[in-house]
């Protein structure tokens, strides 16, 4: 095995293994080998384009990298004996094109601004990923949501019984939450594909480079255009990691419900036994895991993304080795996230929801209290306050009829709510769950009809949505493809 | 002082007083007392225009507002006896209006919307605020970047002298960086400016309000429009507090670069008496406090996003009382964020950069290496690698000239560069600093005409950032203005 | 008003307001300045003692801060045009008794020891606050599980019915695990309890200064040895945050549960009124809102936490300004910690729980299933696995009887149980959940009476903790209560 | 392949591949897996002596785990159709000896005890190994303390120059701070080292099974007793990563001096190349990486441990399956920390400082100001402050000298220095850096005398913690050494 090109020079004899594999990126360089290929590529075309490089030193490194372009990057690129998969590289092409040949690829770059373009255009891909995994998600909501519209259950705050509303409402209140998600990931995705290649140590080169050339041929939409900000930035990572922290901490919360409503106290989900385990000792055990595990991933976006946030603190420009160690943690943060969210719809889609036991629910608790109140105040002329107080007290007493609420007006305002004409038939209608959802028309509320309203615009957004996901990704495969075909066409 | 009325009918005596602390959240809420009012005012208008309340005592309860919003909330509201300032603001209308009227004007809404509903509006002045200061503060950077672009300096990498570059370019980097922080923060703003008003405690109400009438009135793009998602979802904030880290991010890297090259080392710069303090026993220091204390906000911002996180991890539909906690986070992020902002800008736009030393170490620490491998590589026909290996071999001899480069070939290539035709002058005007930039003059390069043309571009870009953030901030207060103008013309 | 004393030598005119602001330490040093005063009093009597300061200044300057310590330091003190607190204490001192005597308080230390100094007397007094706390939060749950040896309740995992156990069981777990937080908390006690004064700006001083007096007068257990690592470093407060952060880390499930307990599903517990809220518009809302921010407050400590180990990161030797910025955290994370303990003790010592209902369920959801399996191993001789099962089977069939079993034992294994013996009668008495938990005898299980003898094991653990307490707290009382004697017997 | 054993009772047909992928902890059992059998061994032991088990079943499965634990575990049990290591195995126990006594391993105990065995055991050996290599860092830093006990540097406060001291001085405050990271490391061994085994799910067993044996028989110094809390806490995990955090926070300081002290500017050390990387570009360039990627792996430790804290944050009792997604945290946090350890002891042990330019250095700067002015108070009997001031003013004026202080007394103070008998050489000796060090004599300061004193009441202390270290492992080992002995007994 050839030792790393770059060392022979300047530095004295090898390292000892523990350090070369401390120092060494090679693991989080796999997730990268595929971009470097394709960068080398672009930059060498570049290079010949601009005669910076002579086409026949061109030609022969273009063949070396199309091979690894078609038959993919051999094992001995990854060995820990390089730094990281850019020295891998270019041993490969030295021993396939000799040192002469070889190392004039690096020409005109760094391996500063080699990186960062490899990082921009596996997260572009990630992010391109994980927004079509967000509309996957949101379309079972929004399916599921359309079953539901009349499926009355409670809502809760403080987990407890509070209004009754639809399963509907409650689904699409999530959708609502992933709609913004997918936002986030687009405007990220805006300012992560950019092109930081031609920046090479920060300083940019001397040569005759063409910056736009490679931006446009590796399907950037544009220029990181400050060299040392293109090499030393790495808020687009810390971006991305927020923007799948801040979609993580919502499935955390709707796995939290899952967990909660799969439990024996509430059984308003069944979860597909495909997302369950049985315990190793409690034969009768069903346990929502996937829902509990989902719920422990959102902490390991958040970690992976505080440990960005402390690794970036303070660092001076322009490129320090710190950023290497950032790059695992961006591959974990995207990759969990992507990883639970393609489990995450088909839960969803596959989960039996109990409507009968929401029904059930959704009477008990007092969930329509507020109704009562509502009513005193619209029909009875009391102060609001002064009904929520009746109320209350009421409810103290154990029940909610005609007795105890006129016992309450007396206590608590001195009136009679019998002589103003309330009945146990009218207190009987107001307490109907049916009834209190019925009337929260309201734009964003659980009717029906709001809830009809709200999946159509919803479904329109989701269209358009994906149109948009459609579009980026057949810009950017369409750049890469015409790549490959331009340097085929020059090696012929 | 009265009780706080939400209490009397549903619980039983008053709570002792650690706990009643515990749970206010009065600290926090005289962030939002302000916007408190305004959200009173535009939803008492509504419930008048609707005829859900009567405009006996709408008048009534108007004038006890225009009175807060005249003369300012009495302490009195503030007081600990409420849980927060929603019951402390009712308390006093029931004080002015009797309980038969001050109860009225929680018809058809919740604190739950109207929390939601004063934090955004809260933020939303927030966000304009600072990205005013990101205005600010790159304009100063432009500013002295054009003073700059042909000062001299060394580059670093790893904290070594690498290559040559200039002042502006390096200022420049960090232009950029805030340049992408301000459009973050613009696009959280579009999410935050949504009213959740009228969602009352999650599910709407029977009541036939008008939500989009209150969201104009108080100056919202629009609704947040599922009502269960506008009282649960704190990620409006969550995103807020990451647009702050990722900003903070930076300015702990600007800081980090101040303390250093405020050092006796480095005397790249010195600060302004103003941000500095002495010691209280080293008579002689002069220590660059300001951007110490920065650097450490960096970490407090973080730490409240951070908190924000583990906070909102696994909470259950809908509102719970774990979201009244994350208010005070946001409130330190953004506040520190502003402090901090204010400050850099004047620091940055004071300090007094020292050409002289810049240019002495831009020579020093073989910055120009590079430059004769590229020189090399172009005049001689070596490899790019072998070049690199010979420059590196001769730089470990100590001292970068023909004698040394030349023993280099021989020993690493087996080559002569003087039968090359290398000579003496060549590597000279190789190793000049000033030649290394300026043939770098790629797109974002440090080449003084490509700063130049960086500087105009810059420039640009930031004009109109400064009008998007006046037109925003002018749609937001003239809503206002008129506002509280149809709510005096009301009393009228 | 006068200016800050410190700067008038070597720095500029006065810095304008909210550079003043920002560096200002004040809202933060009333959190040490009972501290302070006290340092000042100790250093005073060593500089006395040594012939440092001679006796007439030395008596002066004890007078005022005798009168300091015994009539509050006055608010002029905390002016934000100091620094700190120390530079307004000493600029009180010059008020009194001239620029000549005021300014000698300073000689032989510097602010770097002198906060580090108070930070840690603070802190100390913290950390035996917060282990009173704990004890008395354990005493409480020992208590209560002391009442429900024989309470039988259903264990979770996956939030699904488990096993039988019994309330004293569950509660012992918090306690044994608060029993932990107590010793990490007094083995940072050691760490914190330990002198850095005499460090100086950290070099110590080239006055013959007397360490081991003052550490001794302020009732510090030794010294923090090496004075660049006295000032240099915040891993004693660090330290504090984390075991702050694994206590609130429990209380935050602790917390959870009641949460969950509370909801109308479970209904194992009600809290007392004192510890919930209502709705301000569902009157029949009794919500746990204490559980509920004291479950954030974990959020708050954890992101005070992190806060301060981005701080840290990467600060070289000795002290920075970055370390002001520590503090406030500190004081947030054990200040909400003290604020959640107090409160949690009488939560749950005020609580009633439903012996009913957690018997009752303790029989659903199969709890005891395990016992059946168990029961077919022991005397029926089928491997665990077989009989985990066959039980598993008959679960998913609907029901857990002899019908049940027979089929799934000839689905799964082949074989009857019937054949071997297995009567209804057999499988009610596994079924009964007092049995399931009488049987589990071992060590810190469930049966009634290993509860018992954990729980008089845990007493005198107990007792033996408070013990540590008081001698601690007595020991340092007693040592401020001689320095203040002896400086008062100084001035006589 | 087999299935997972247990799924075949209580759920349906197998999962689809990504959620066993994302289900599985098959990833981080590989950590736990050599444990693992060692557990097996002892409960299998304990089961037989008990009579619980059959001697010949035992026996039979005995051999099998004998032939794992001395061939190592075959990479079928690795499997992702397996949940965890523990099915793995049972299920290699079935394919050996049938399922009969394959599944009878499993009898009174549960995954959910026997995995946090396992880890607890895994920890105490990562714990006891940082312990080893906090000792050889600590004796590094002694040994390179004993030899520049007289060798000069400046002292910085601010990263400005402030006093001098010595690198001795410098290199022992990292030995202290290191030495409480070795006191934390030890408590939370002890807390690390207890059995949960015998907990079950948490409730126990019903099978009269002895905790005490399989404690013993596995090394551990006493059980974790209530069994509720056995299996639900992960405290000793988290304090486990809280110590690695702690500890890695000091060494991200020491890496960054390291950093600096390399830079071109202060030429303070040379790190050794093995440590050291060059540039790809930049052929001169020798970057300090492995200090860099150091830096960096705290923040990854910080980040894991706040993955931790989320993840934990308000579970209910008693496990739940949020708890196996901690485990690839902890890991990660005592594995980063220990390849940190390791390679830090070793850059620091051949390191070469450069005493003269840190002598050169510590003139620089007016590090000996605070001398001259403790000069003019002891010996010209000025207030402290007053001499502050003065040589402050000198200080701005450029230079510190007979002239520049008398005018700034005159200035400052209205006074004449040379009055009162203040010469050049007496401002000379007073400036120089030998003298400044050789007066601070205090305990913990930088004289000679001082440093050298601390060295040998360090390594005292370094020789006893080397004994506790040693003494812990080898009463580990020889348990184990004992159980399989015992266990290959049985089978003879």
């Amino acid at each position: 095995m050839q030792g790393d090109p770059l060392r022979t020079g300047r530095l004295g004899s090898g390292r000892p293994d523990p350090v070369a594999e401390f120092l060494s990126s090679m693991a989080a360089d796999r997730w990268i080998a595929e971009a470097d290929v394709l960068v080398d590529i672009a930059h060498l075309l570049m290079l010949e384009r601009r005669e910076i490089l002579d086409s026949a030193s061109a030609r022969t490194l273009m063949e070396a990298l199309l091979t690894l372009r078609s038959e993919g990057l051999p094992e001995e690129i990854f060995d820990d004996c390089y730094e990281d998969v850019h020295a891998g590289i270019e041993a490969y092409l030295i021993g396939r094109a000799g040192a002469e040949i070889g190392g004039r690829l690096h020409i005109g770059r760094s391996r500063n601004d080699e990186v960062a373009t490899c990082i921009r255009m596996r997260l572009r891909h990630e992010l391109l990923d994980r927004m079509a995994a967000i509309l996957e998600l949101r379309r079972v909501l929004i399916e599921r949501a359309g079953e539901a519209t009349e499926t009355i259950m409670p809502g809760f705050t403080h987990l407890q019984h509070a209004q009754p509303t639809t399963l509907a409402h409650h689904l699409l209140a999530y959708e609502e939450a992933f709609g913004r998600d997918f936002e986030r990931f687009g405007e990220c995705f805006a300012r992560v594909n950019r092109s930081p290649l031609g920046a090479a140590a920060f300083a940019s080169t001397g040569y005759p480079i063409d910056r736009d050339f490679t931006a446009a041929a590796l399907g950037f939409d544009g220029l990181a255009v400050n060299t040392m900000d293109a090499v030393a930035a790495r808020d687009f990572a810390l971006e991305a990691m927020n923007a799948c922290s801040l979609l993580m901490s919502t499935v955390s919360r709707i796995c939290e419900e899952l967990v909660v409503w799969s439990s024996a106290f509430v059984r308003f989900v069944e979860l597909d036994d495909a997302y369950c385990s049985t315990s190793s000792i409690m034969p009768q055990k069903k346990n929502p895991d996937t829902a509990e595990i989902m719920r422990a991933k959102a902490a390991t976006v958040t970690g992976a993304c505080m440990a960005a946030y402390t690794c970036m603190k303070g660092l001076p420009m322009s490129y320090n080795r710190d950023l290497q160690e950032l790059t695992p943690h961006l591959g974990r943060a995207v990759g969990e996230t992507g990883a639970a969210l393609e489990l995450l719809a088909g839960m969803i889609a596959s989960a039996r929801f109990d409507a009968e036991r929401m029904r059930e629910e959704s009477a008990k608790g007092y969930t329509t209290a507020t109704e009562v109140a509502d009513m005193m105040v619209r029909e009875f002329d009391l102060a609001f306050r002064t009904a929520h107080a009746i109320v209350g007290r009421a409810v103290r007493k154990g029940t909610l009829d005609l007795e105890t609420l006129e016992e309450a007006a007396g206590e608590m305002a001195s009136l009679s709510l019998k002589e103003r004409g309330l009945t146990e038939d009218r207190i009987k209608s107001a307490l109907d769950p049916e009834y209190g959802v019925s009337v929260r028309t309201a734009p964003g509320g659980p009717a029906p009809a709001a809830t009809k309203k709200s999946i159509a615009e919803r479904s329109r957004r989701l269209d358009a949505d994906e149109v948009w996901v459609a579009e980026a990704s057949e810009r950017i495969g369409r750049a890469l493809s015409q790549l490959v075909a331009d340097a085929e066409e020059f090696i012929k």
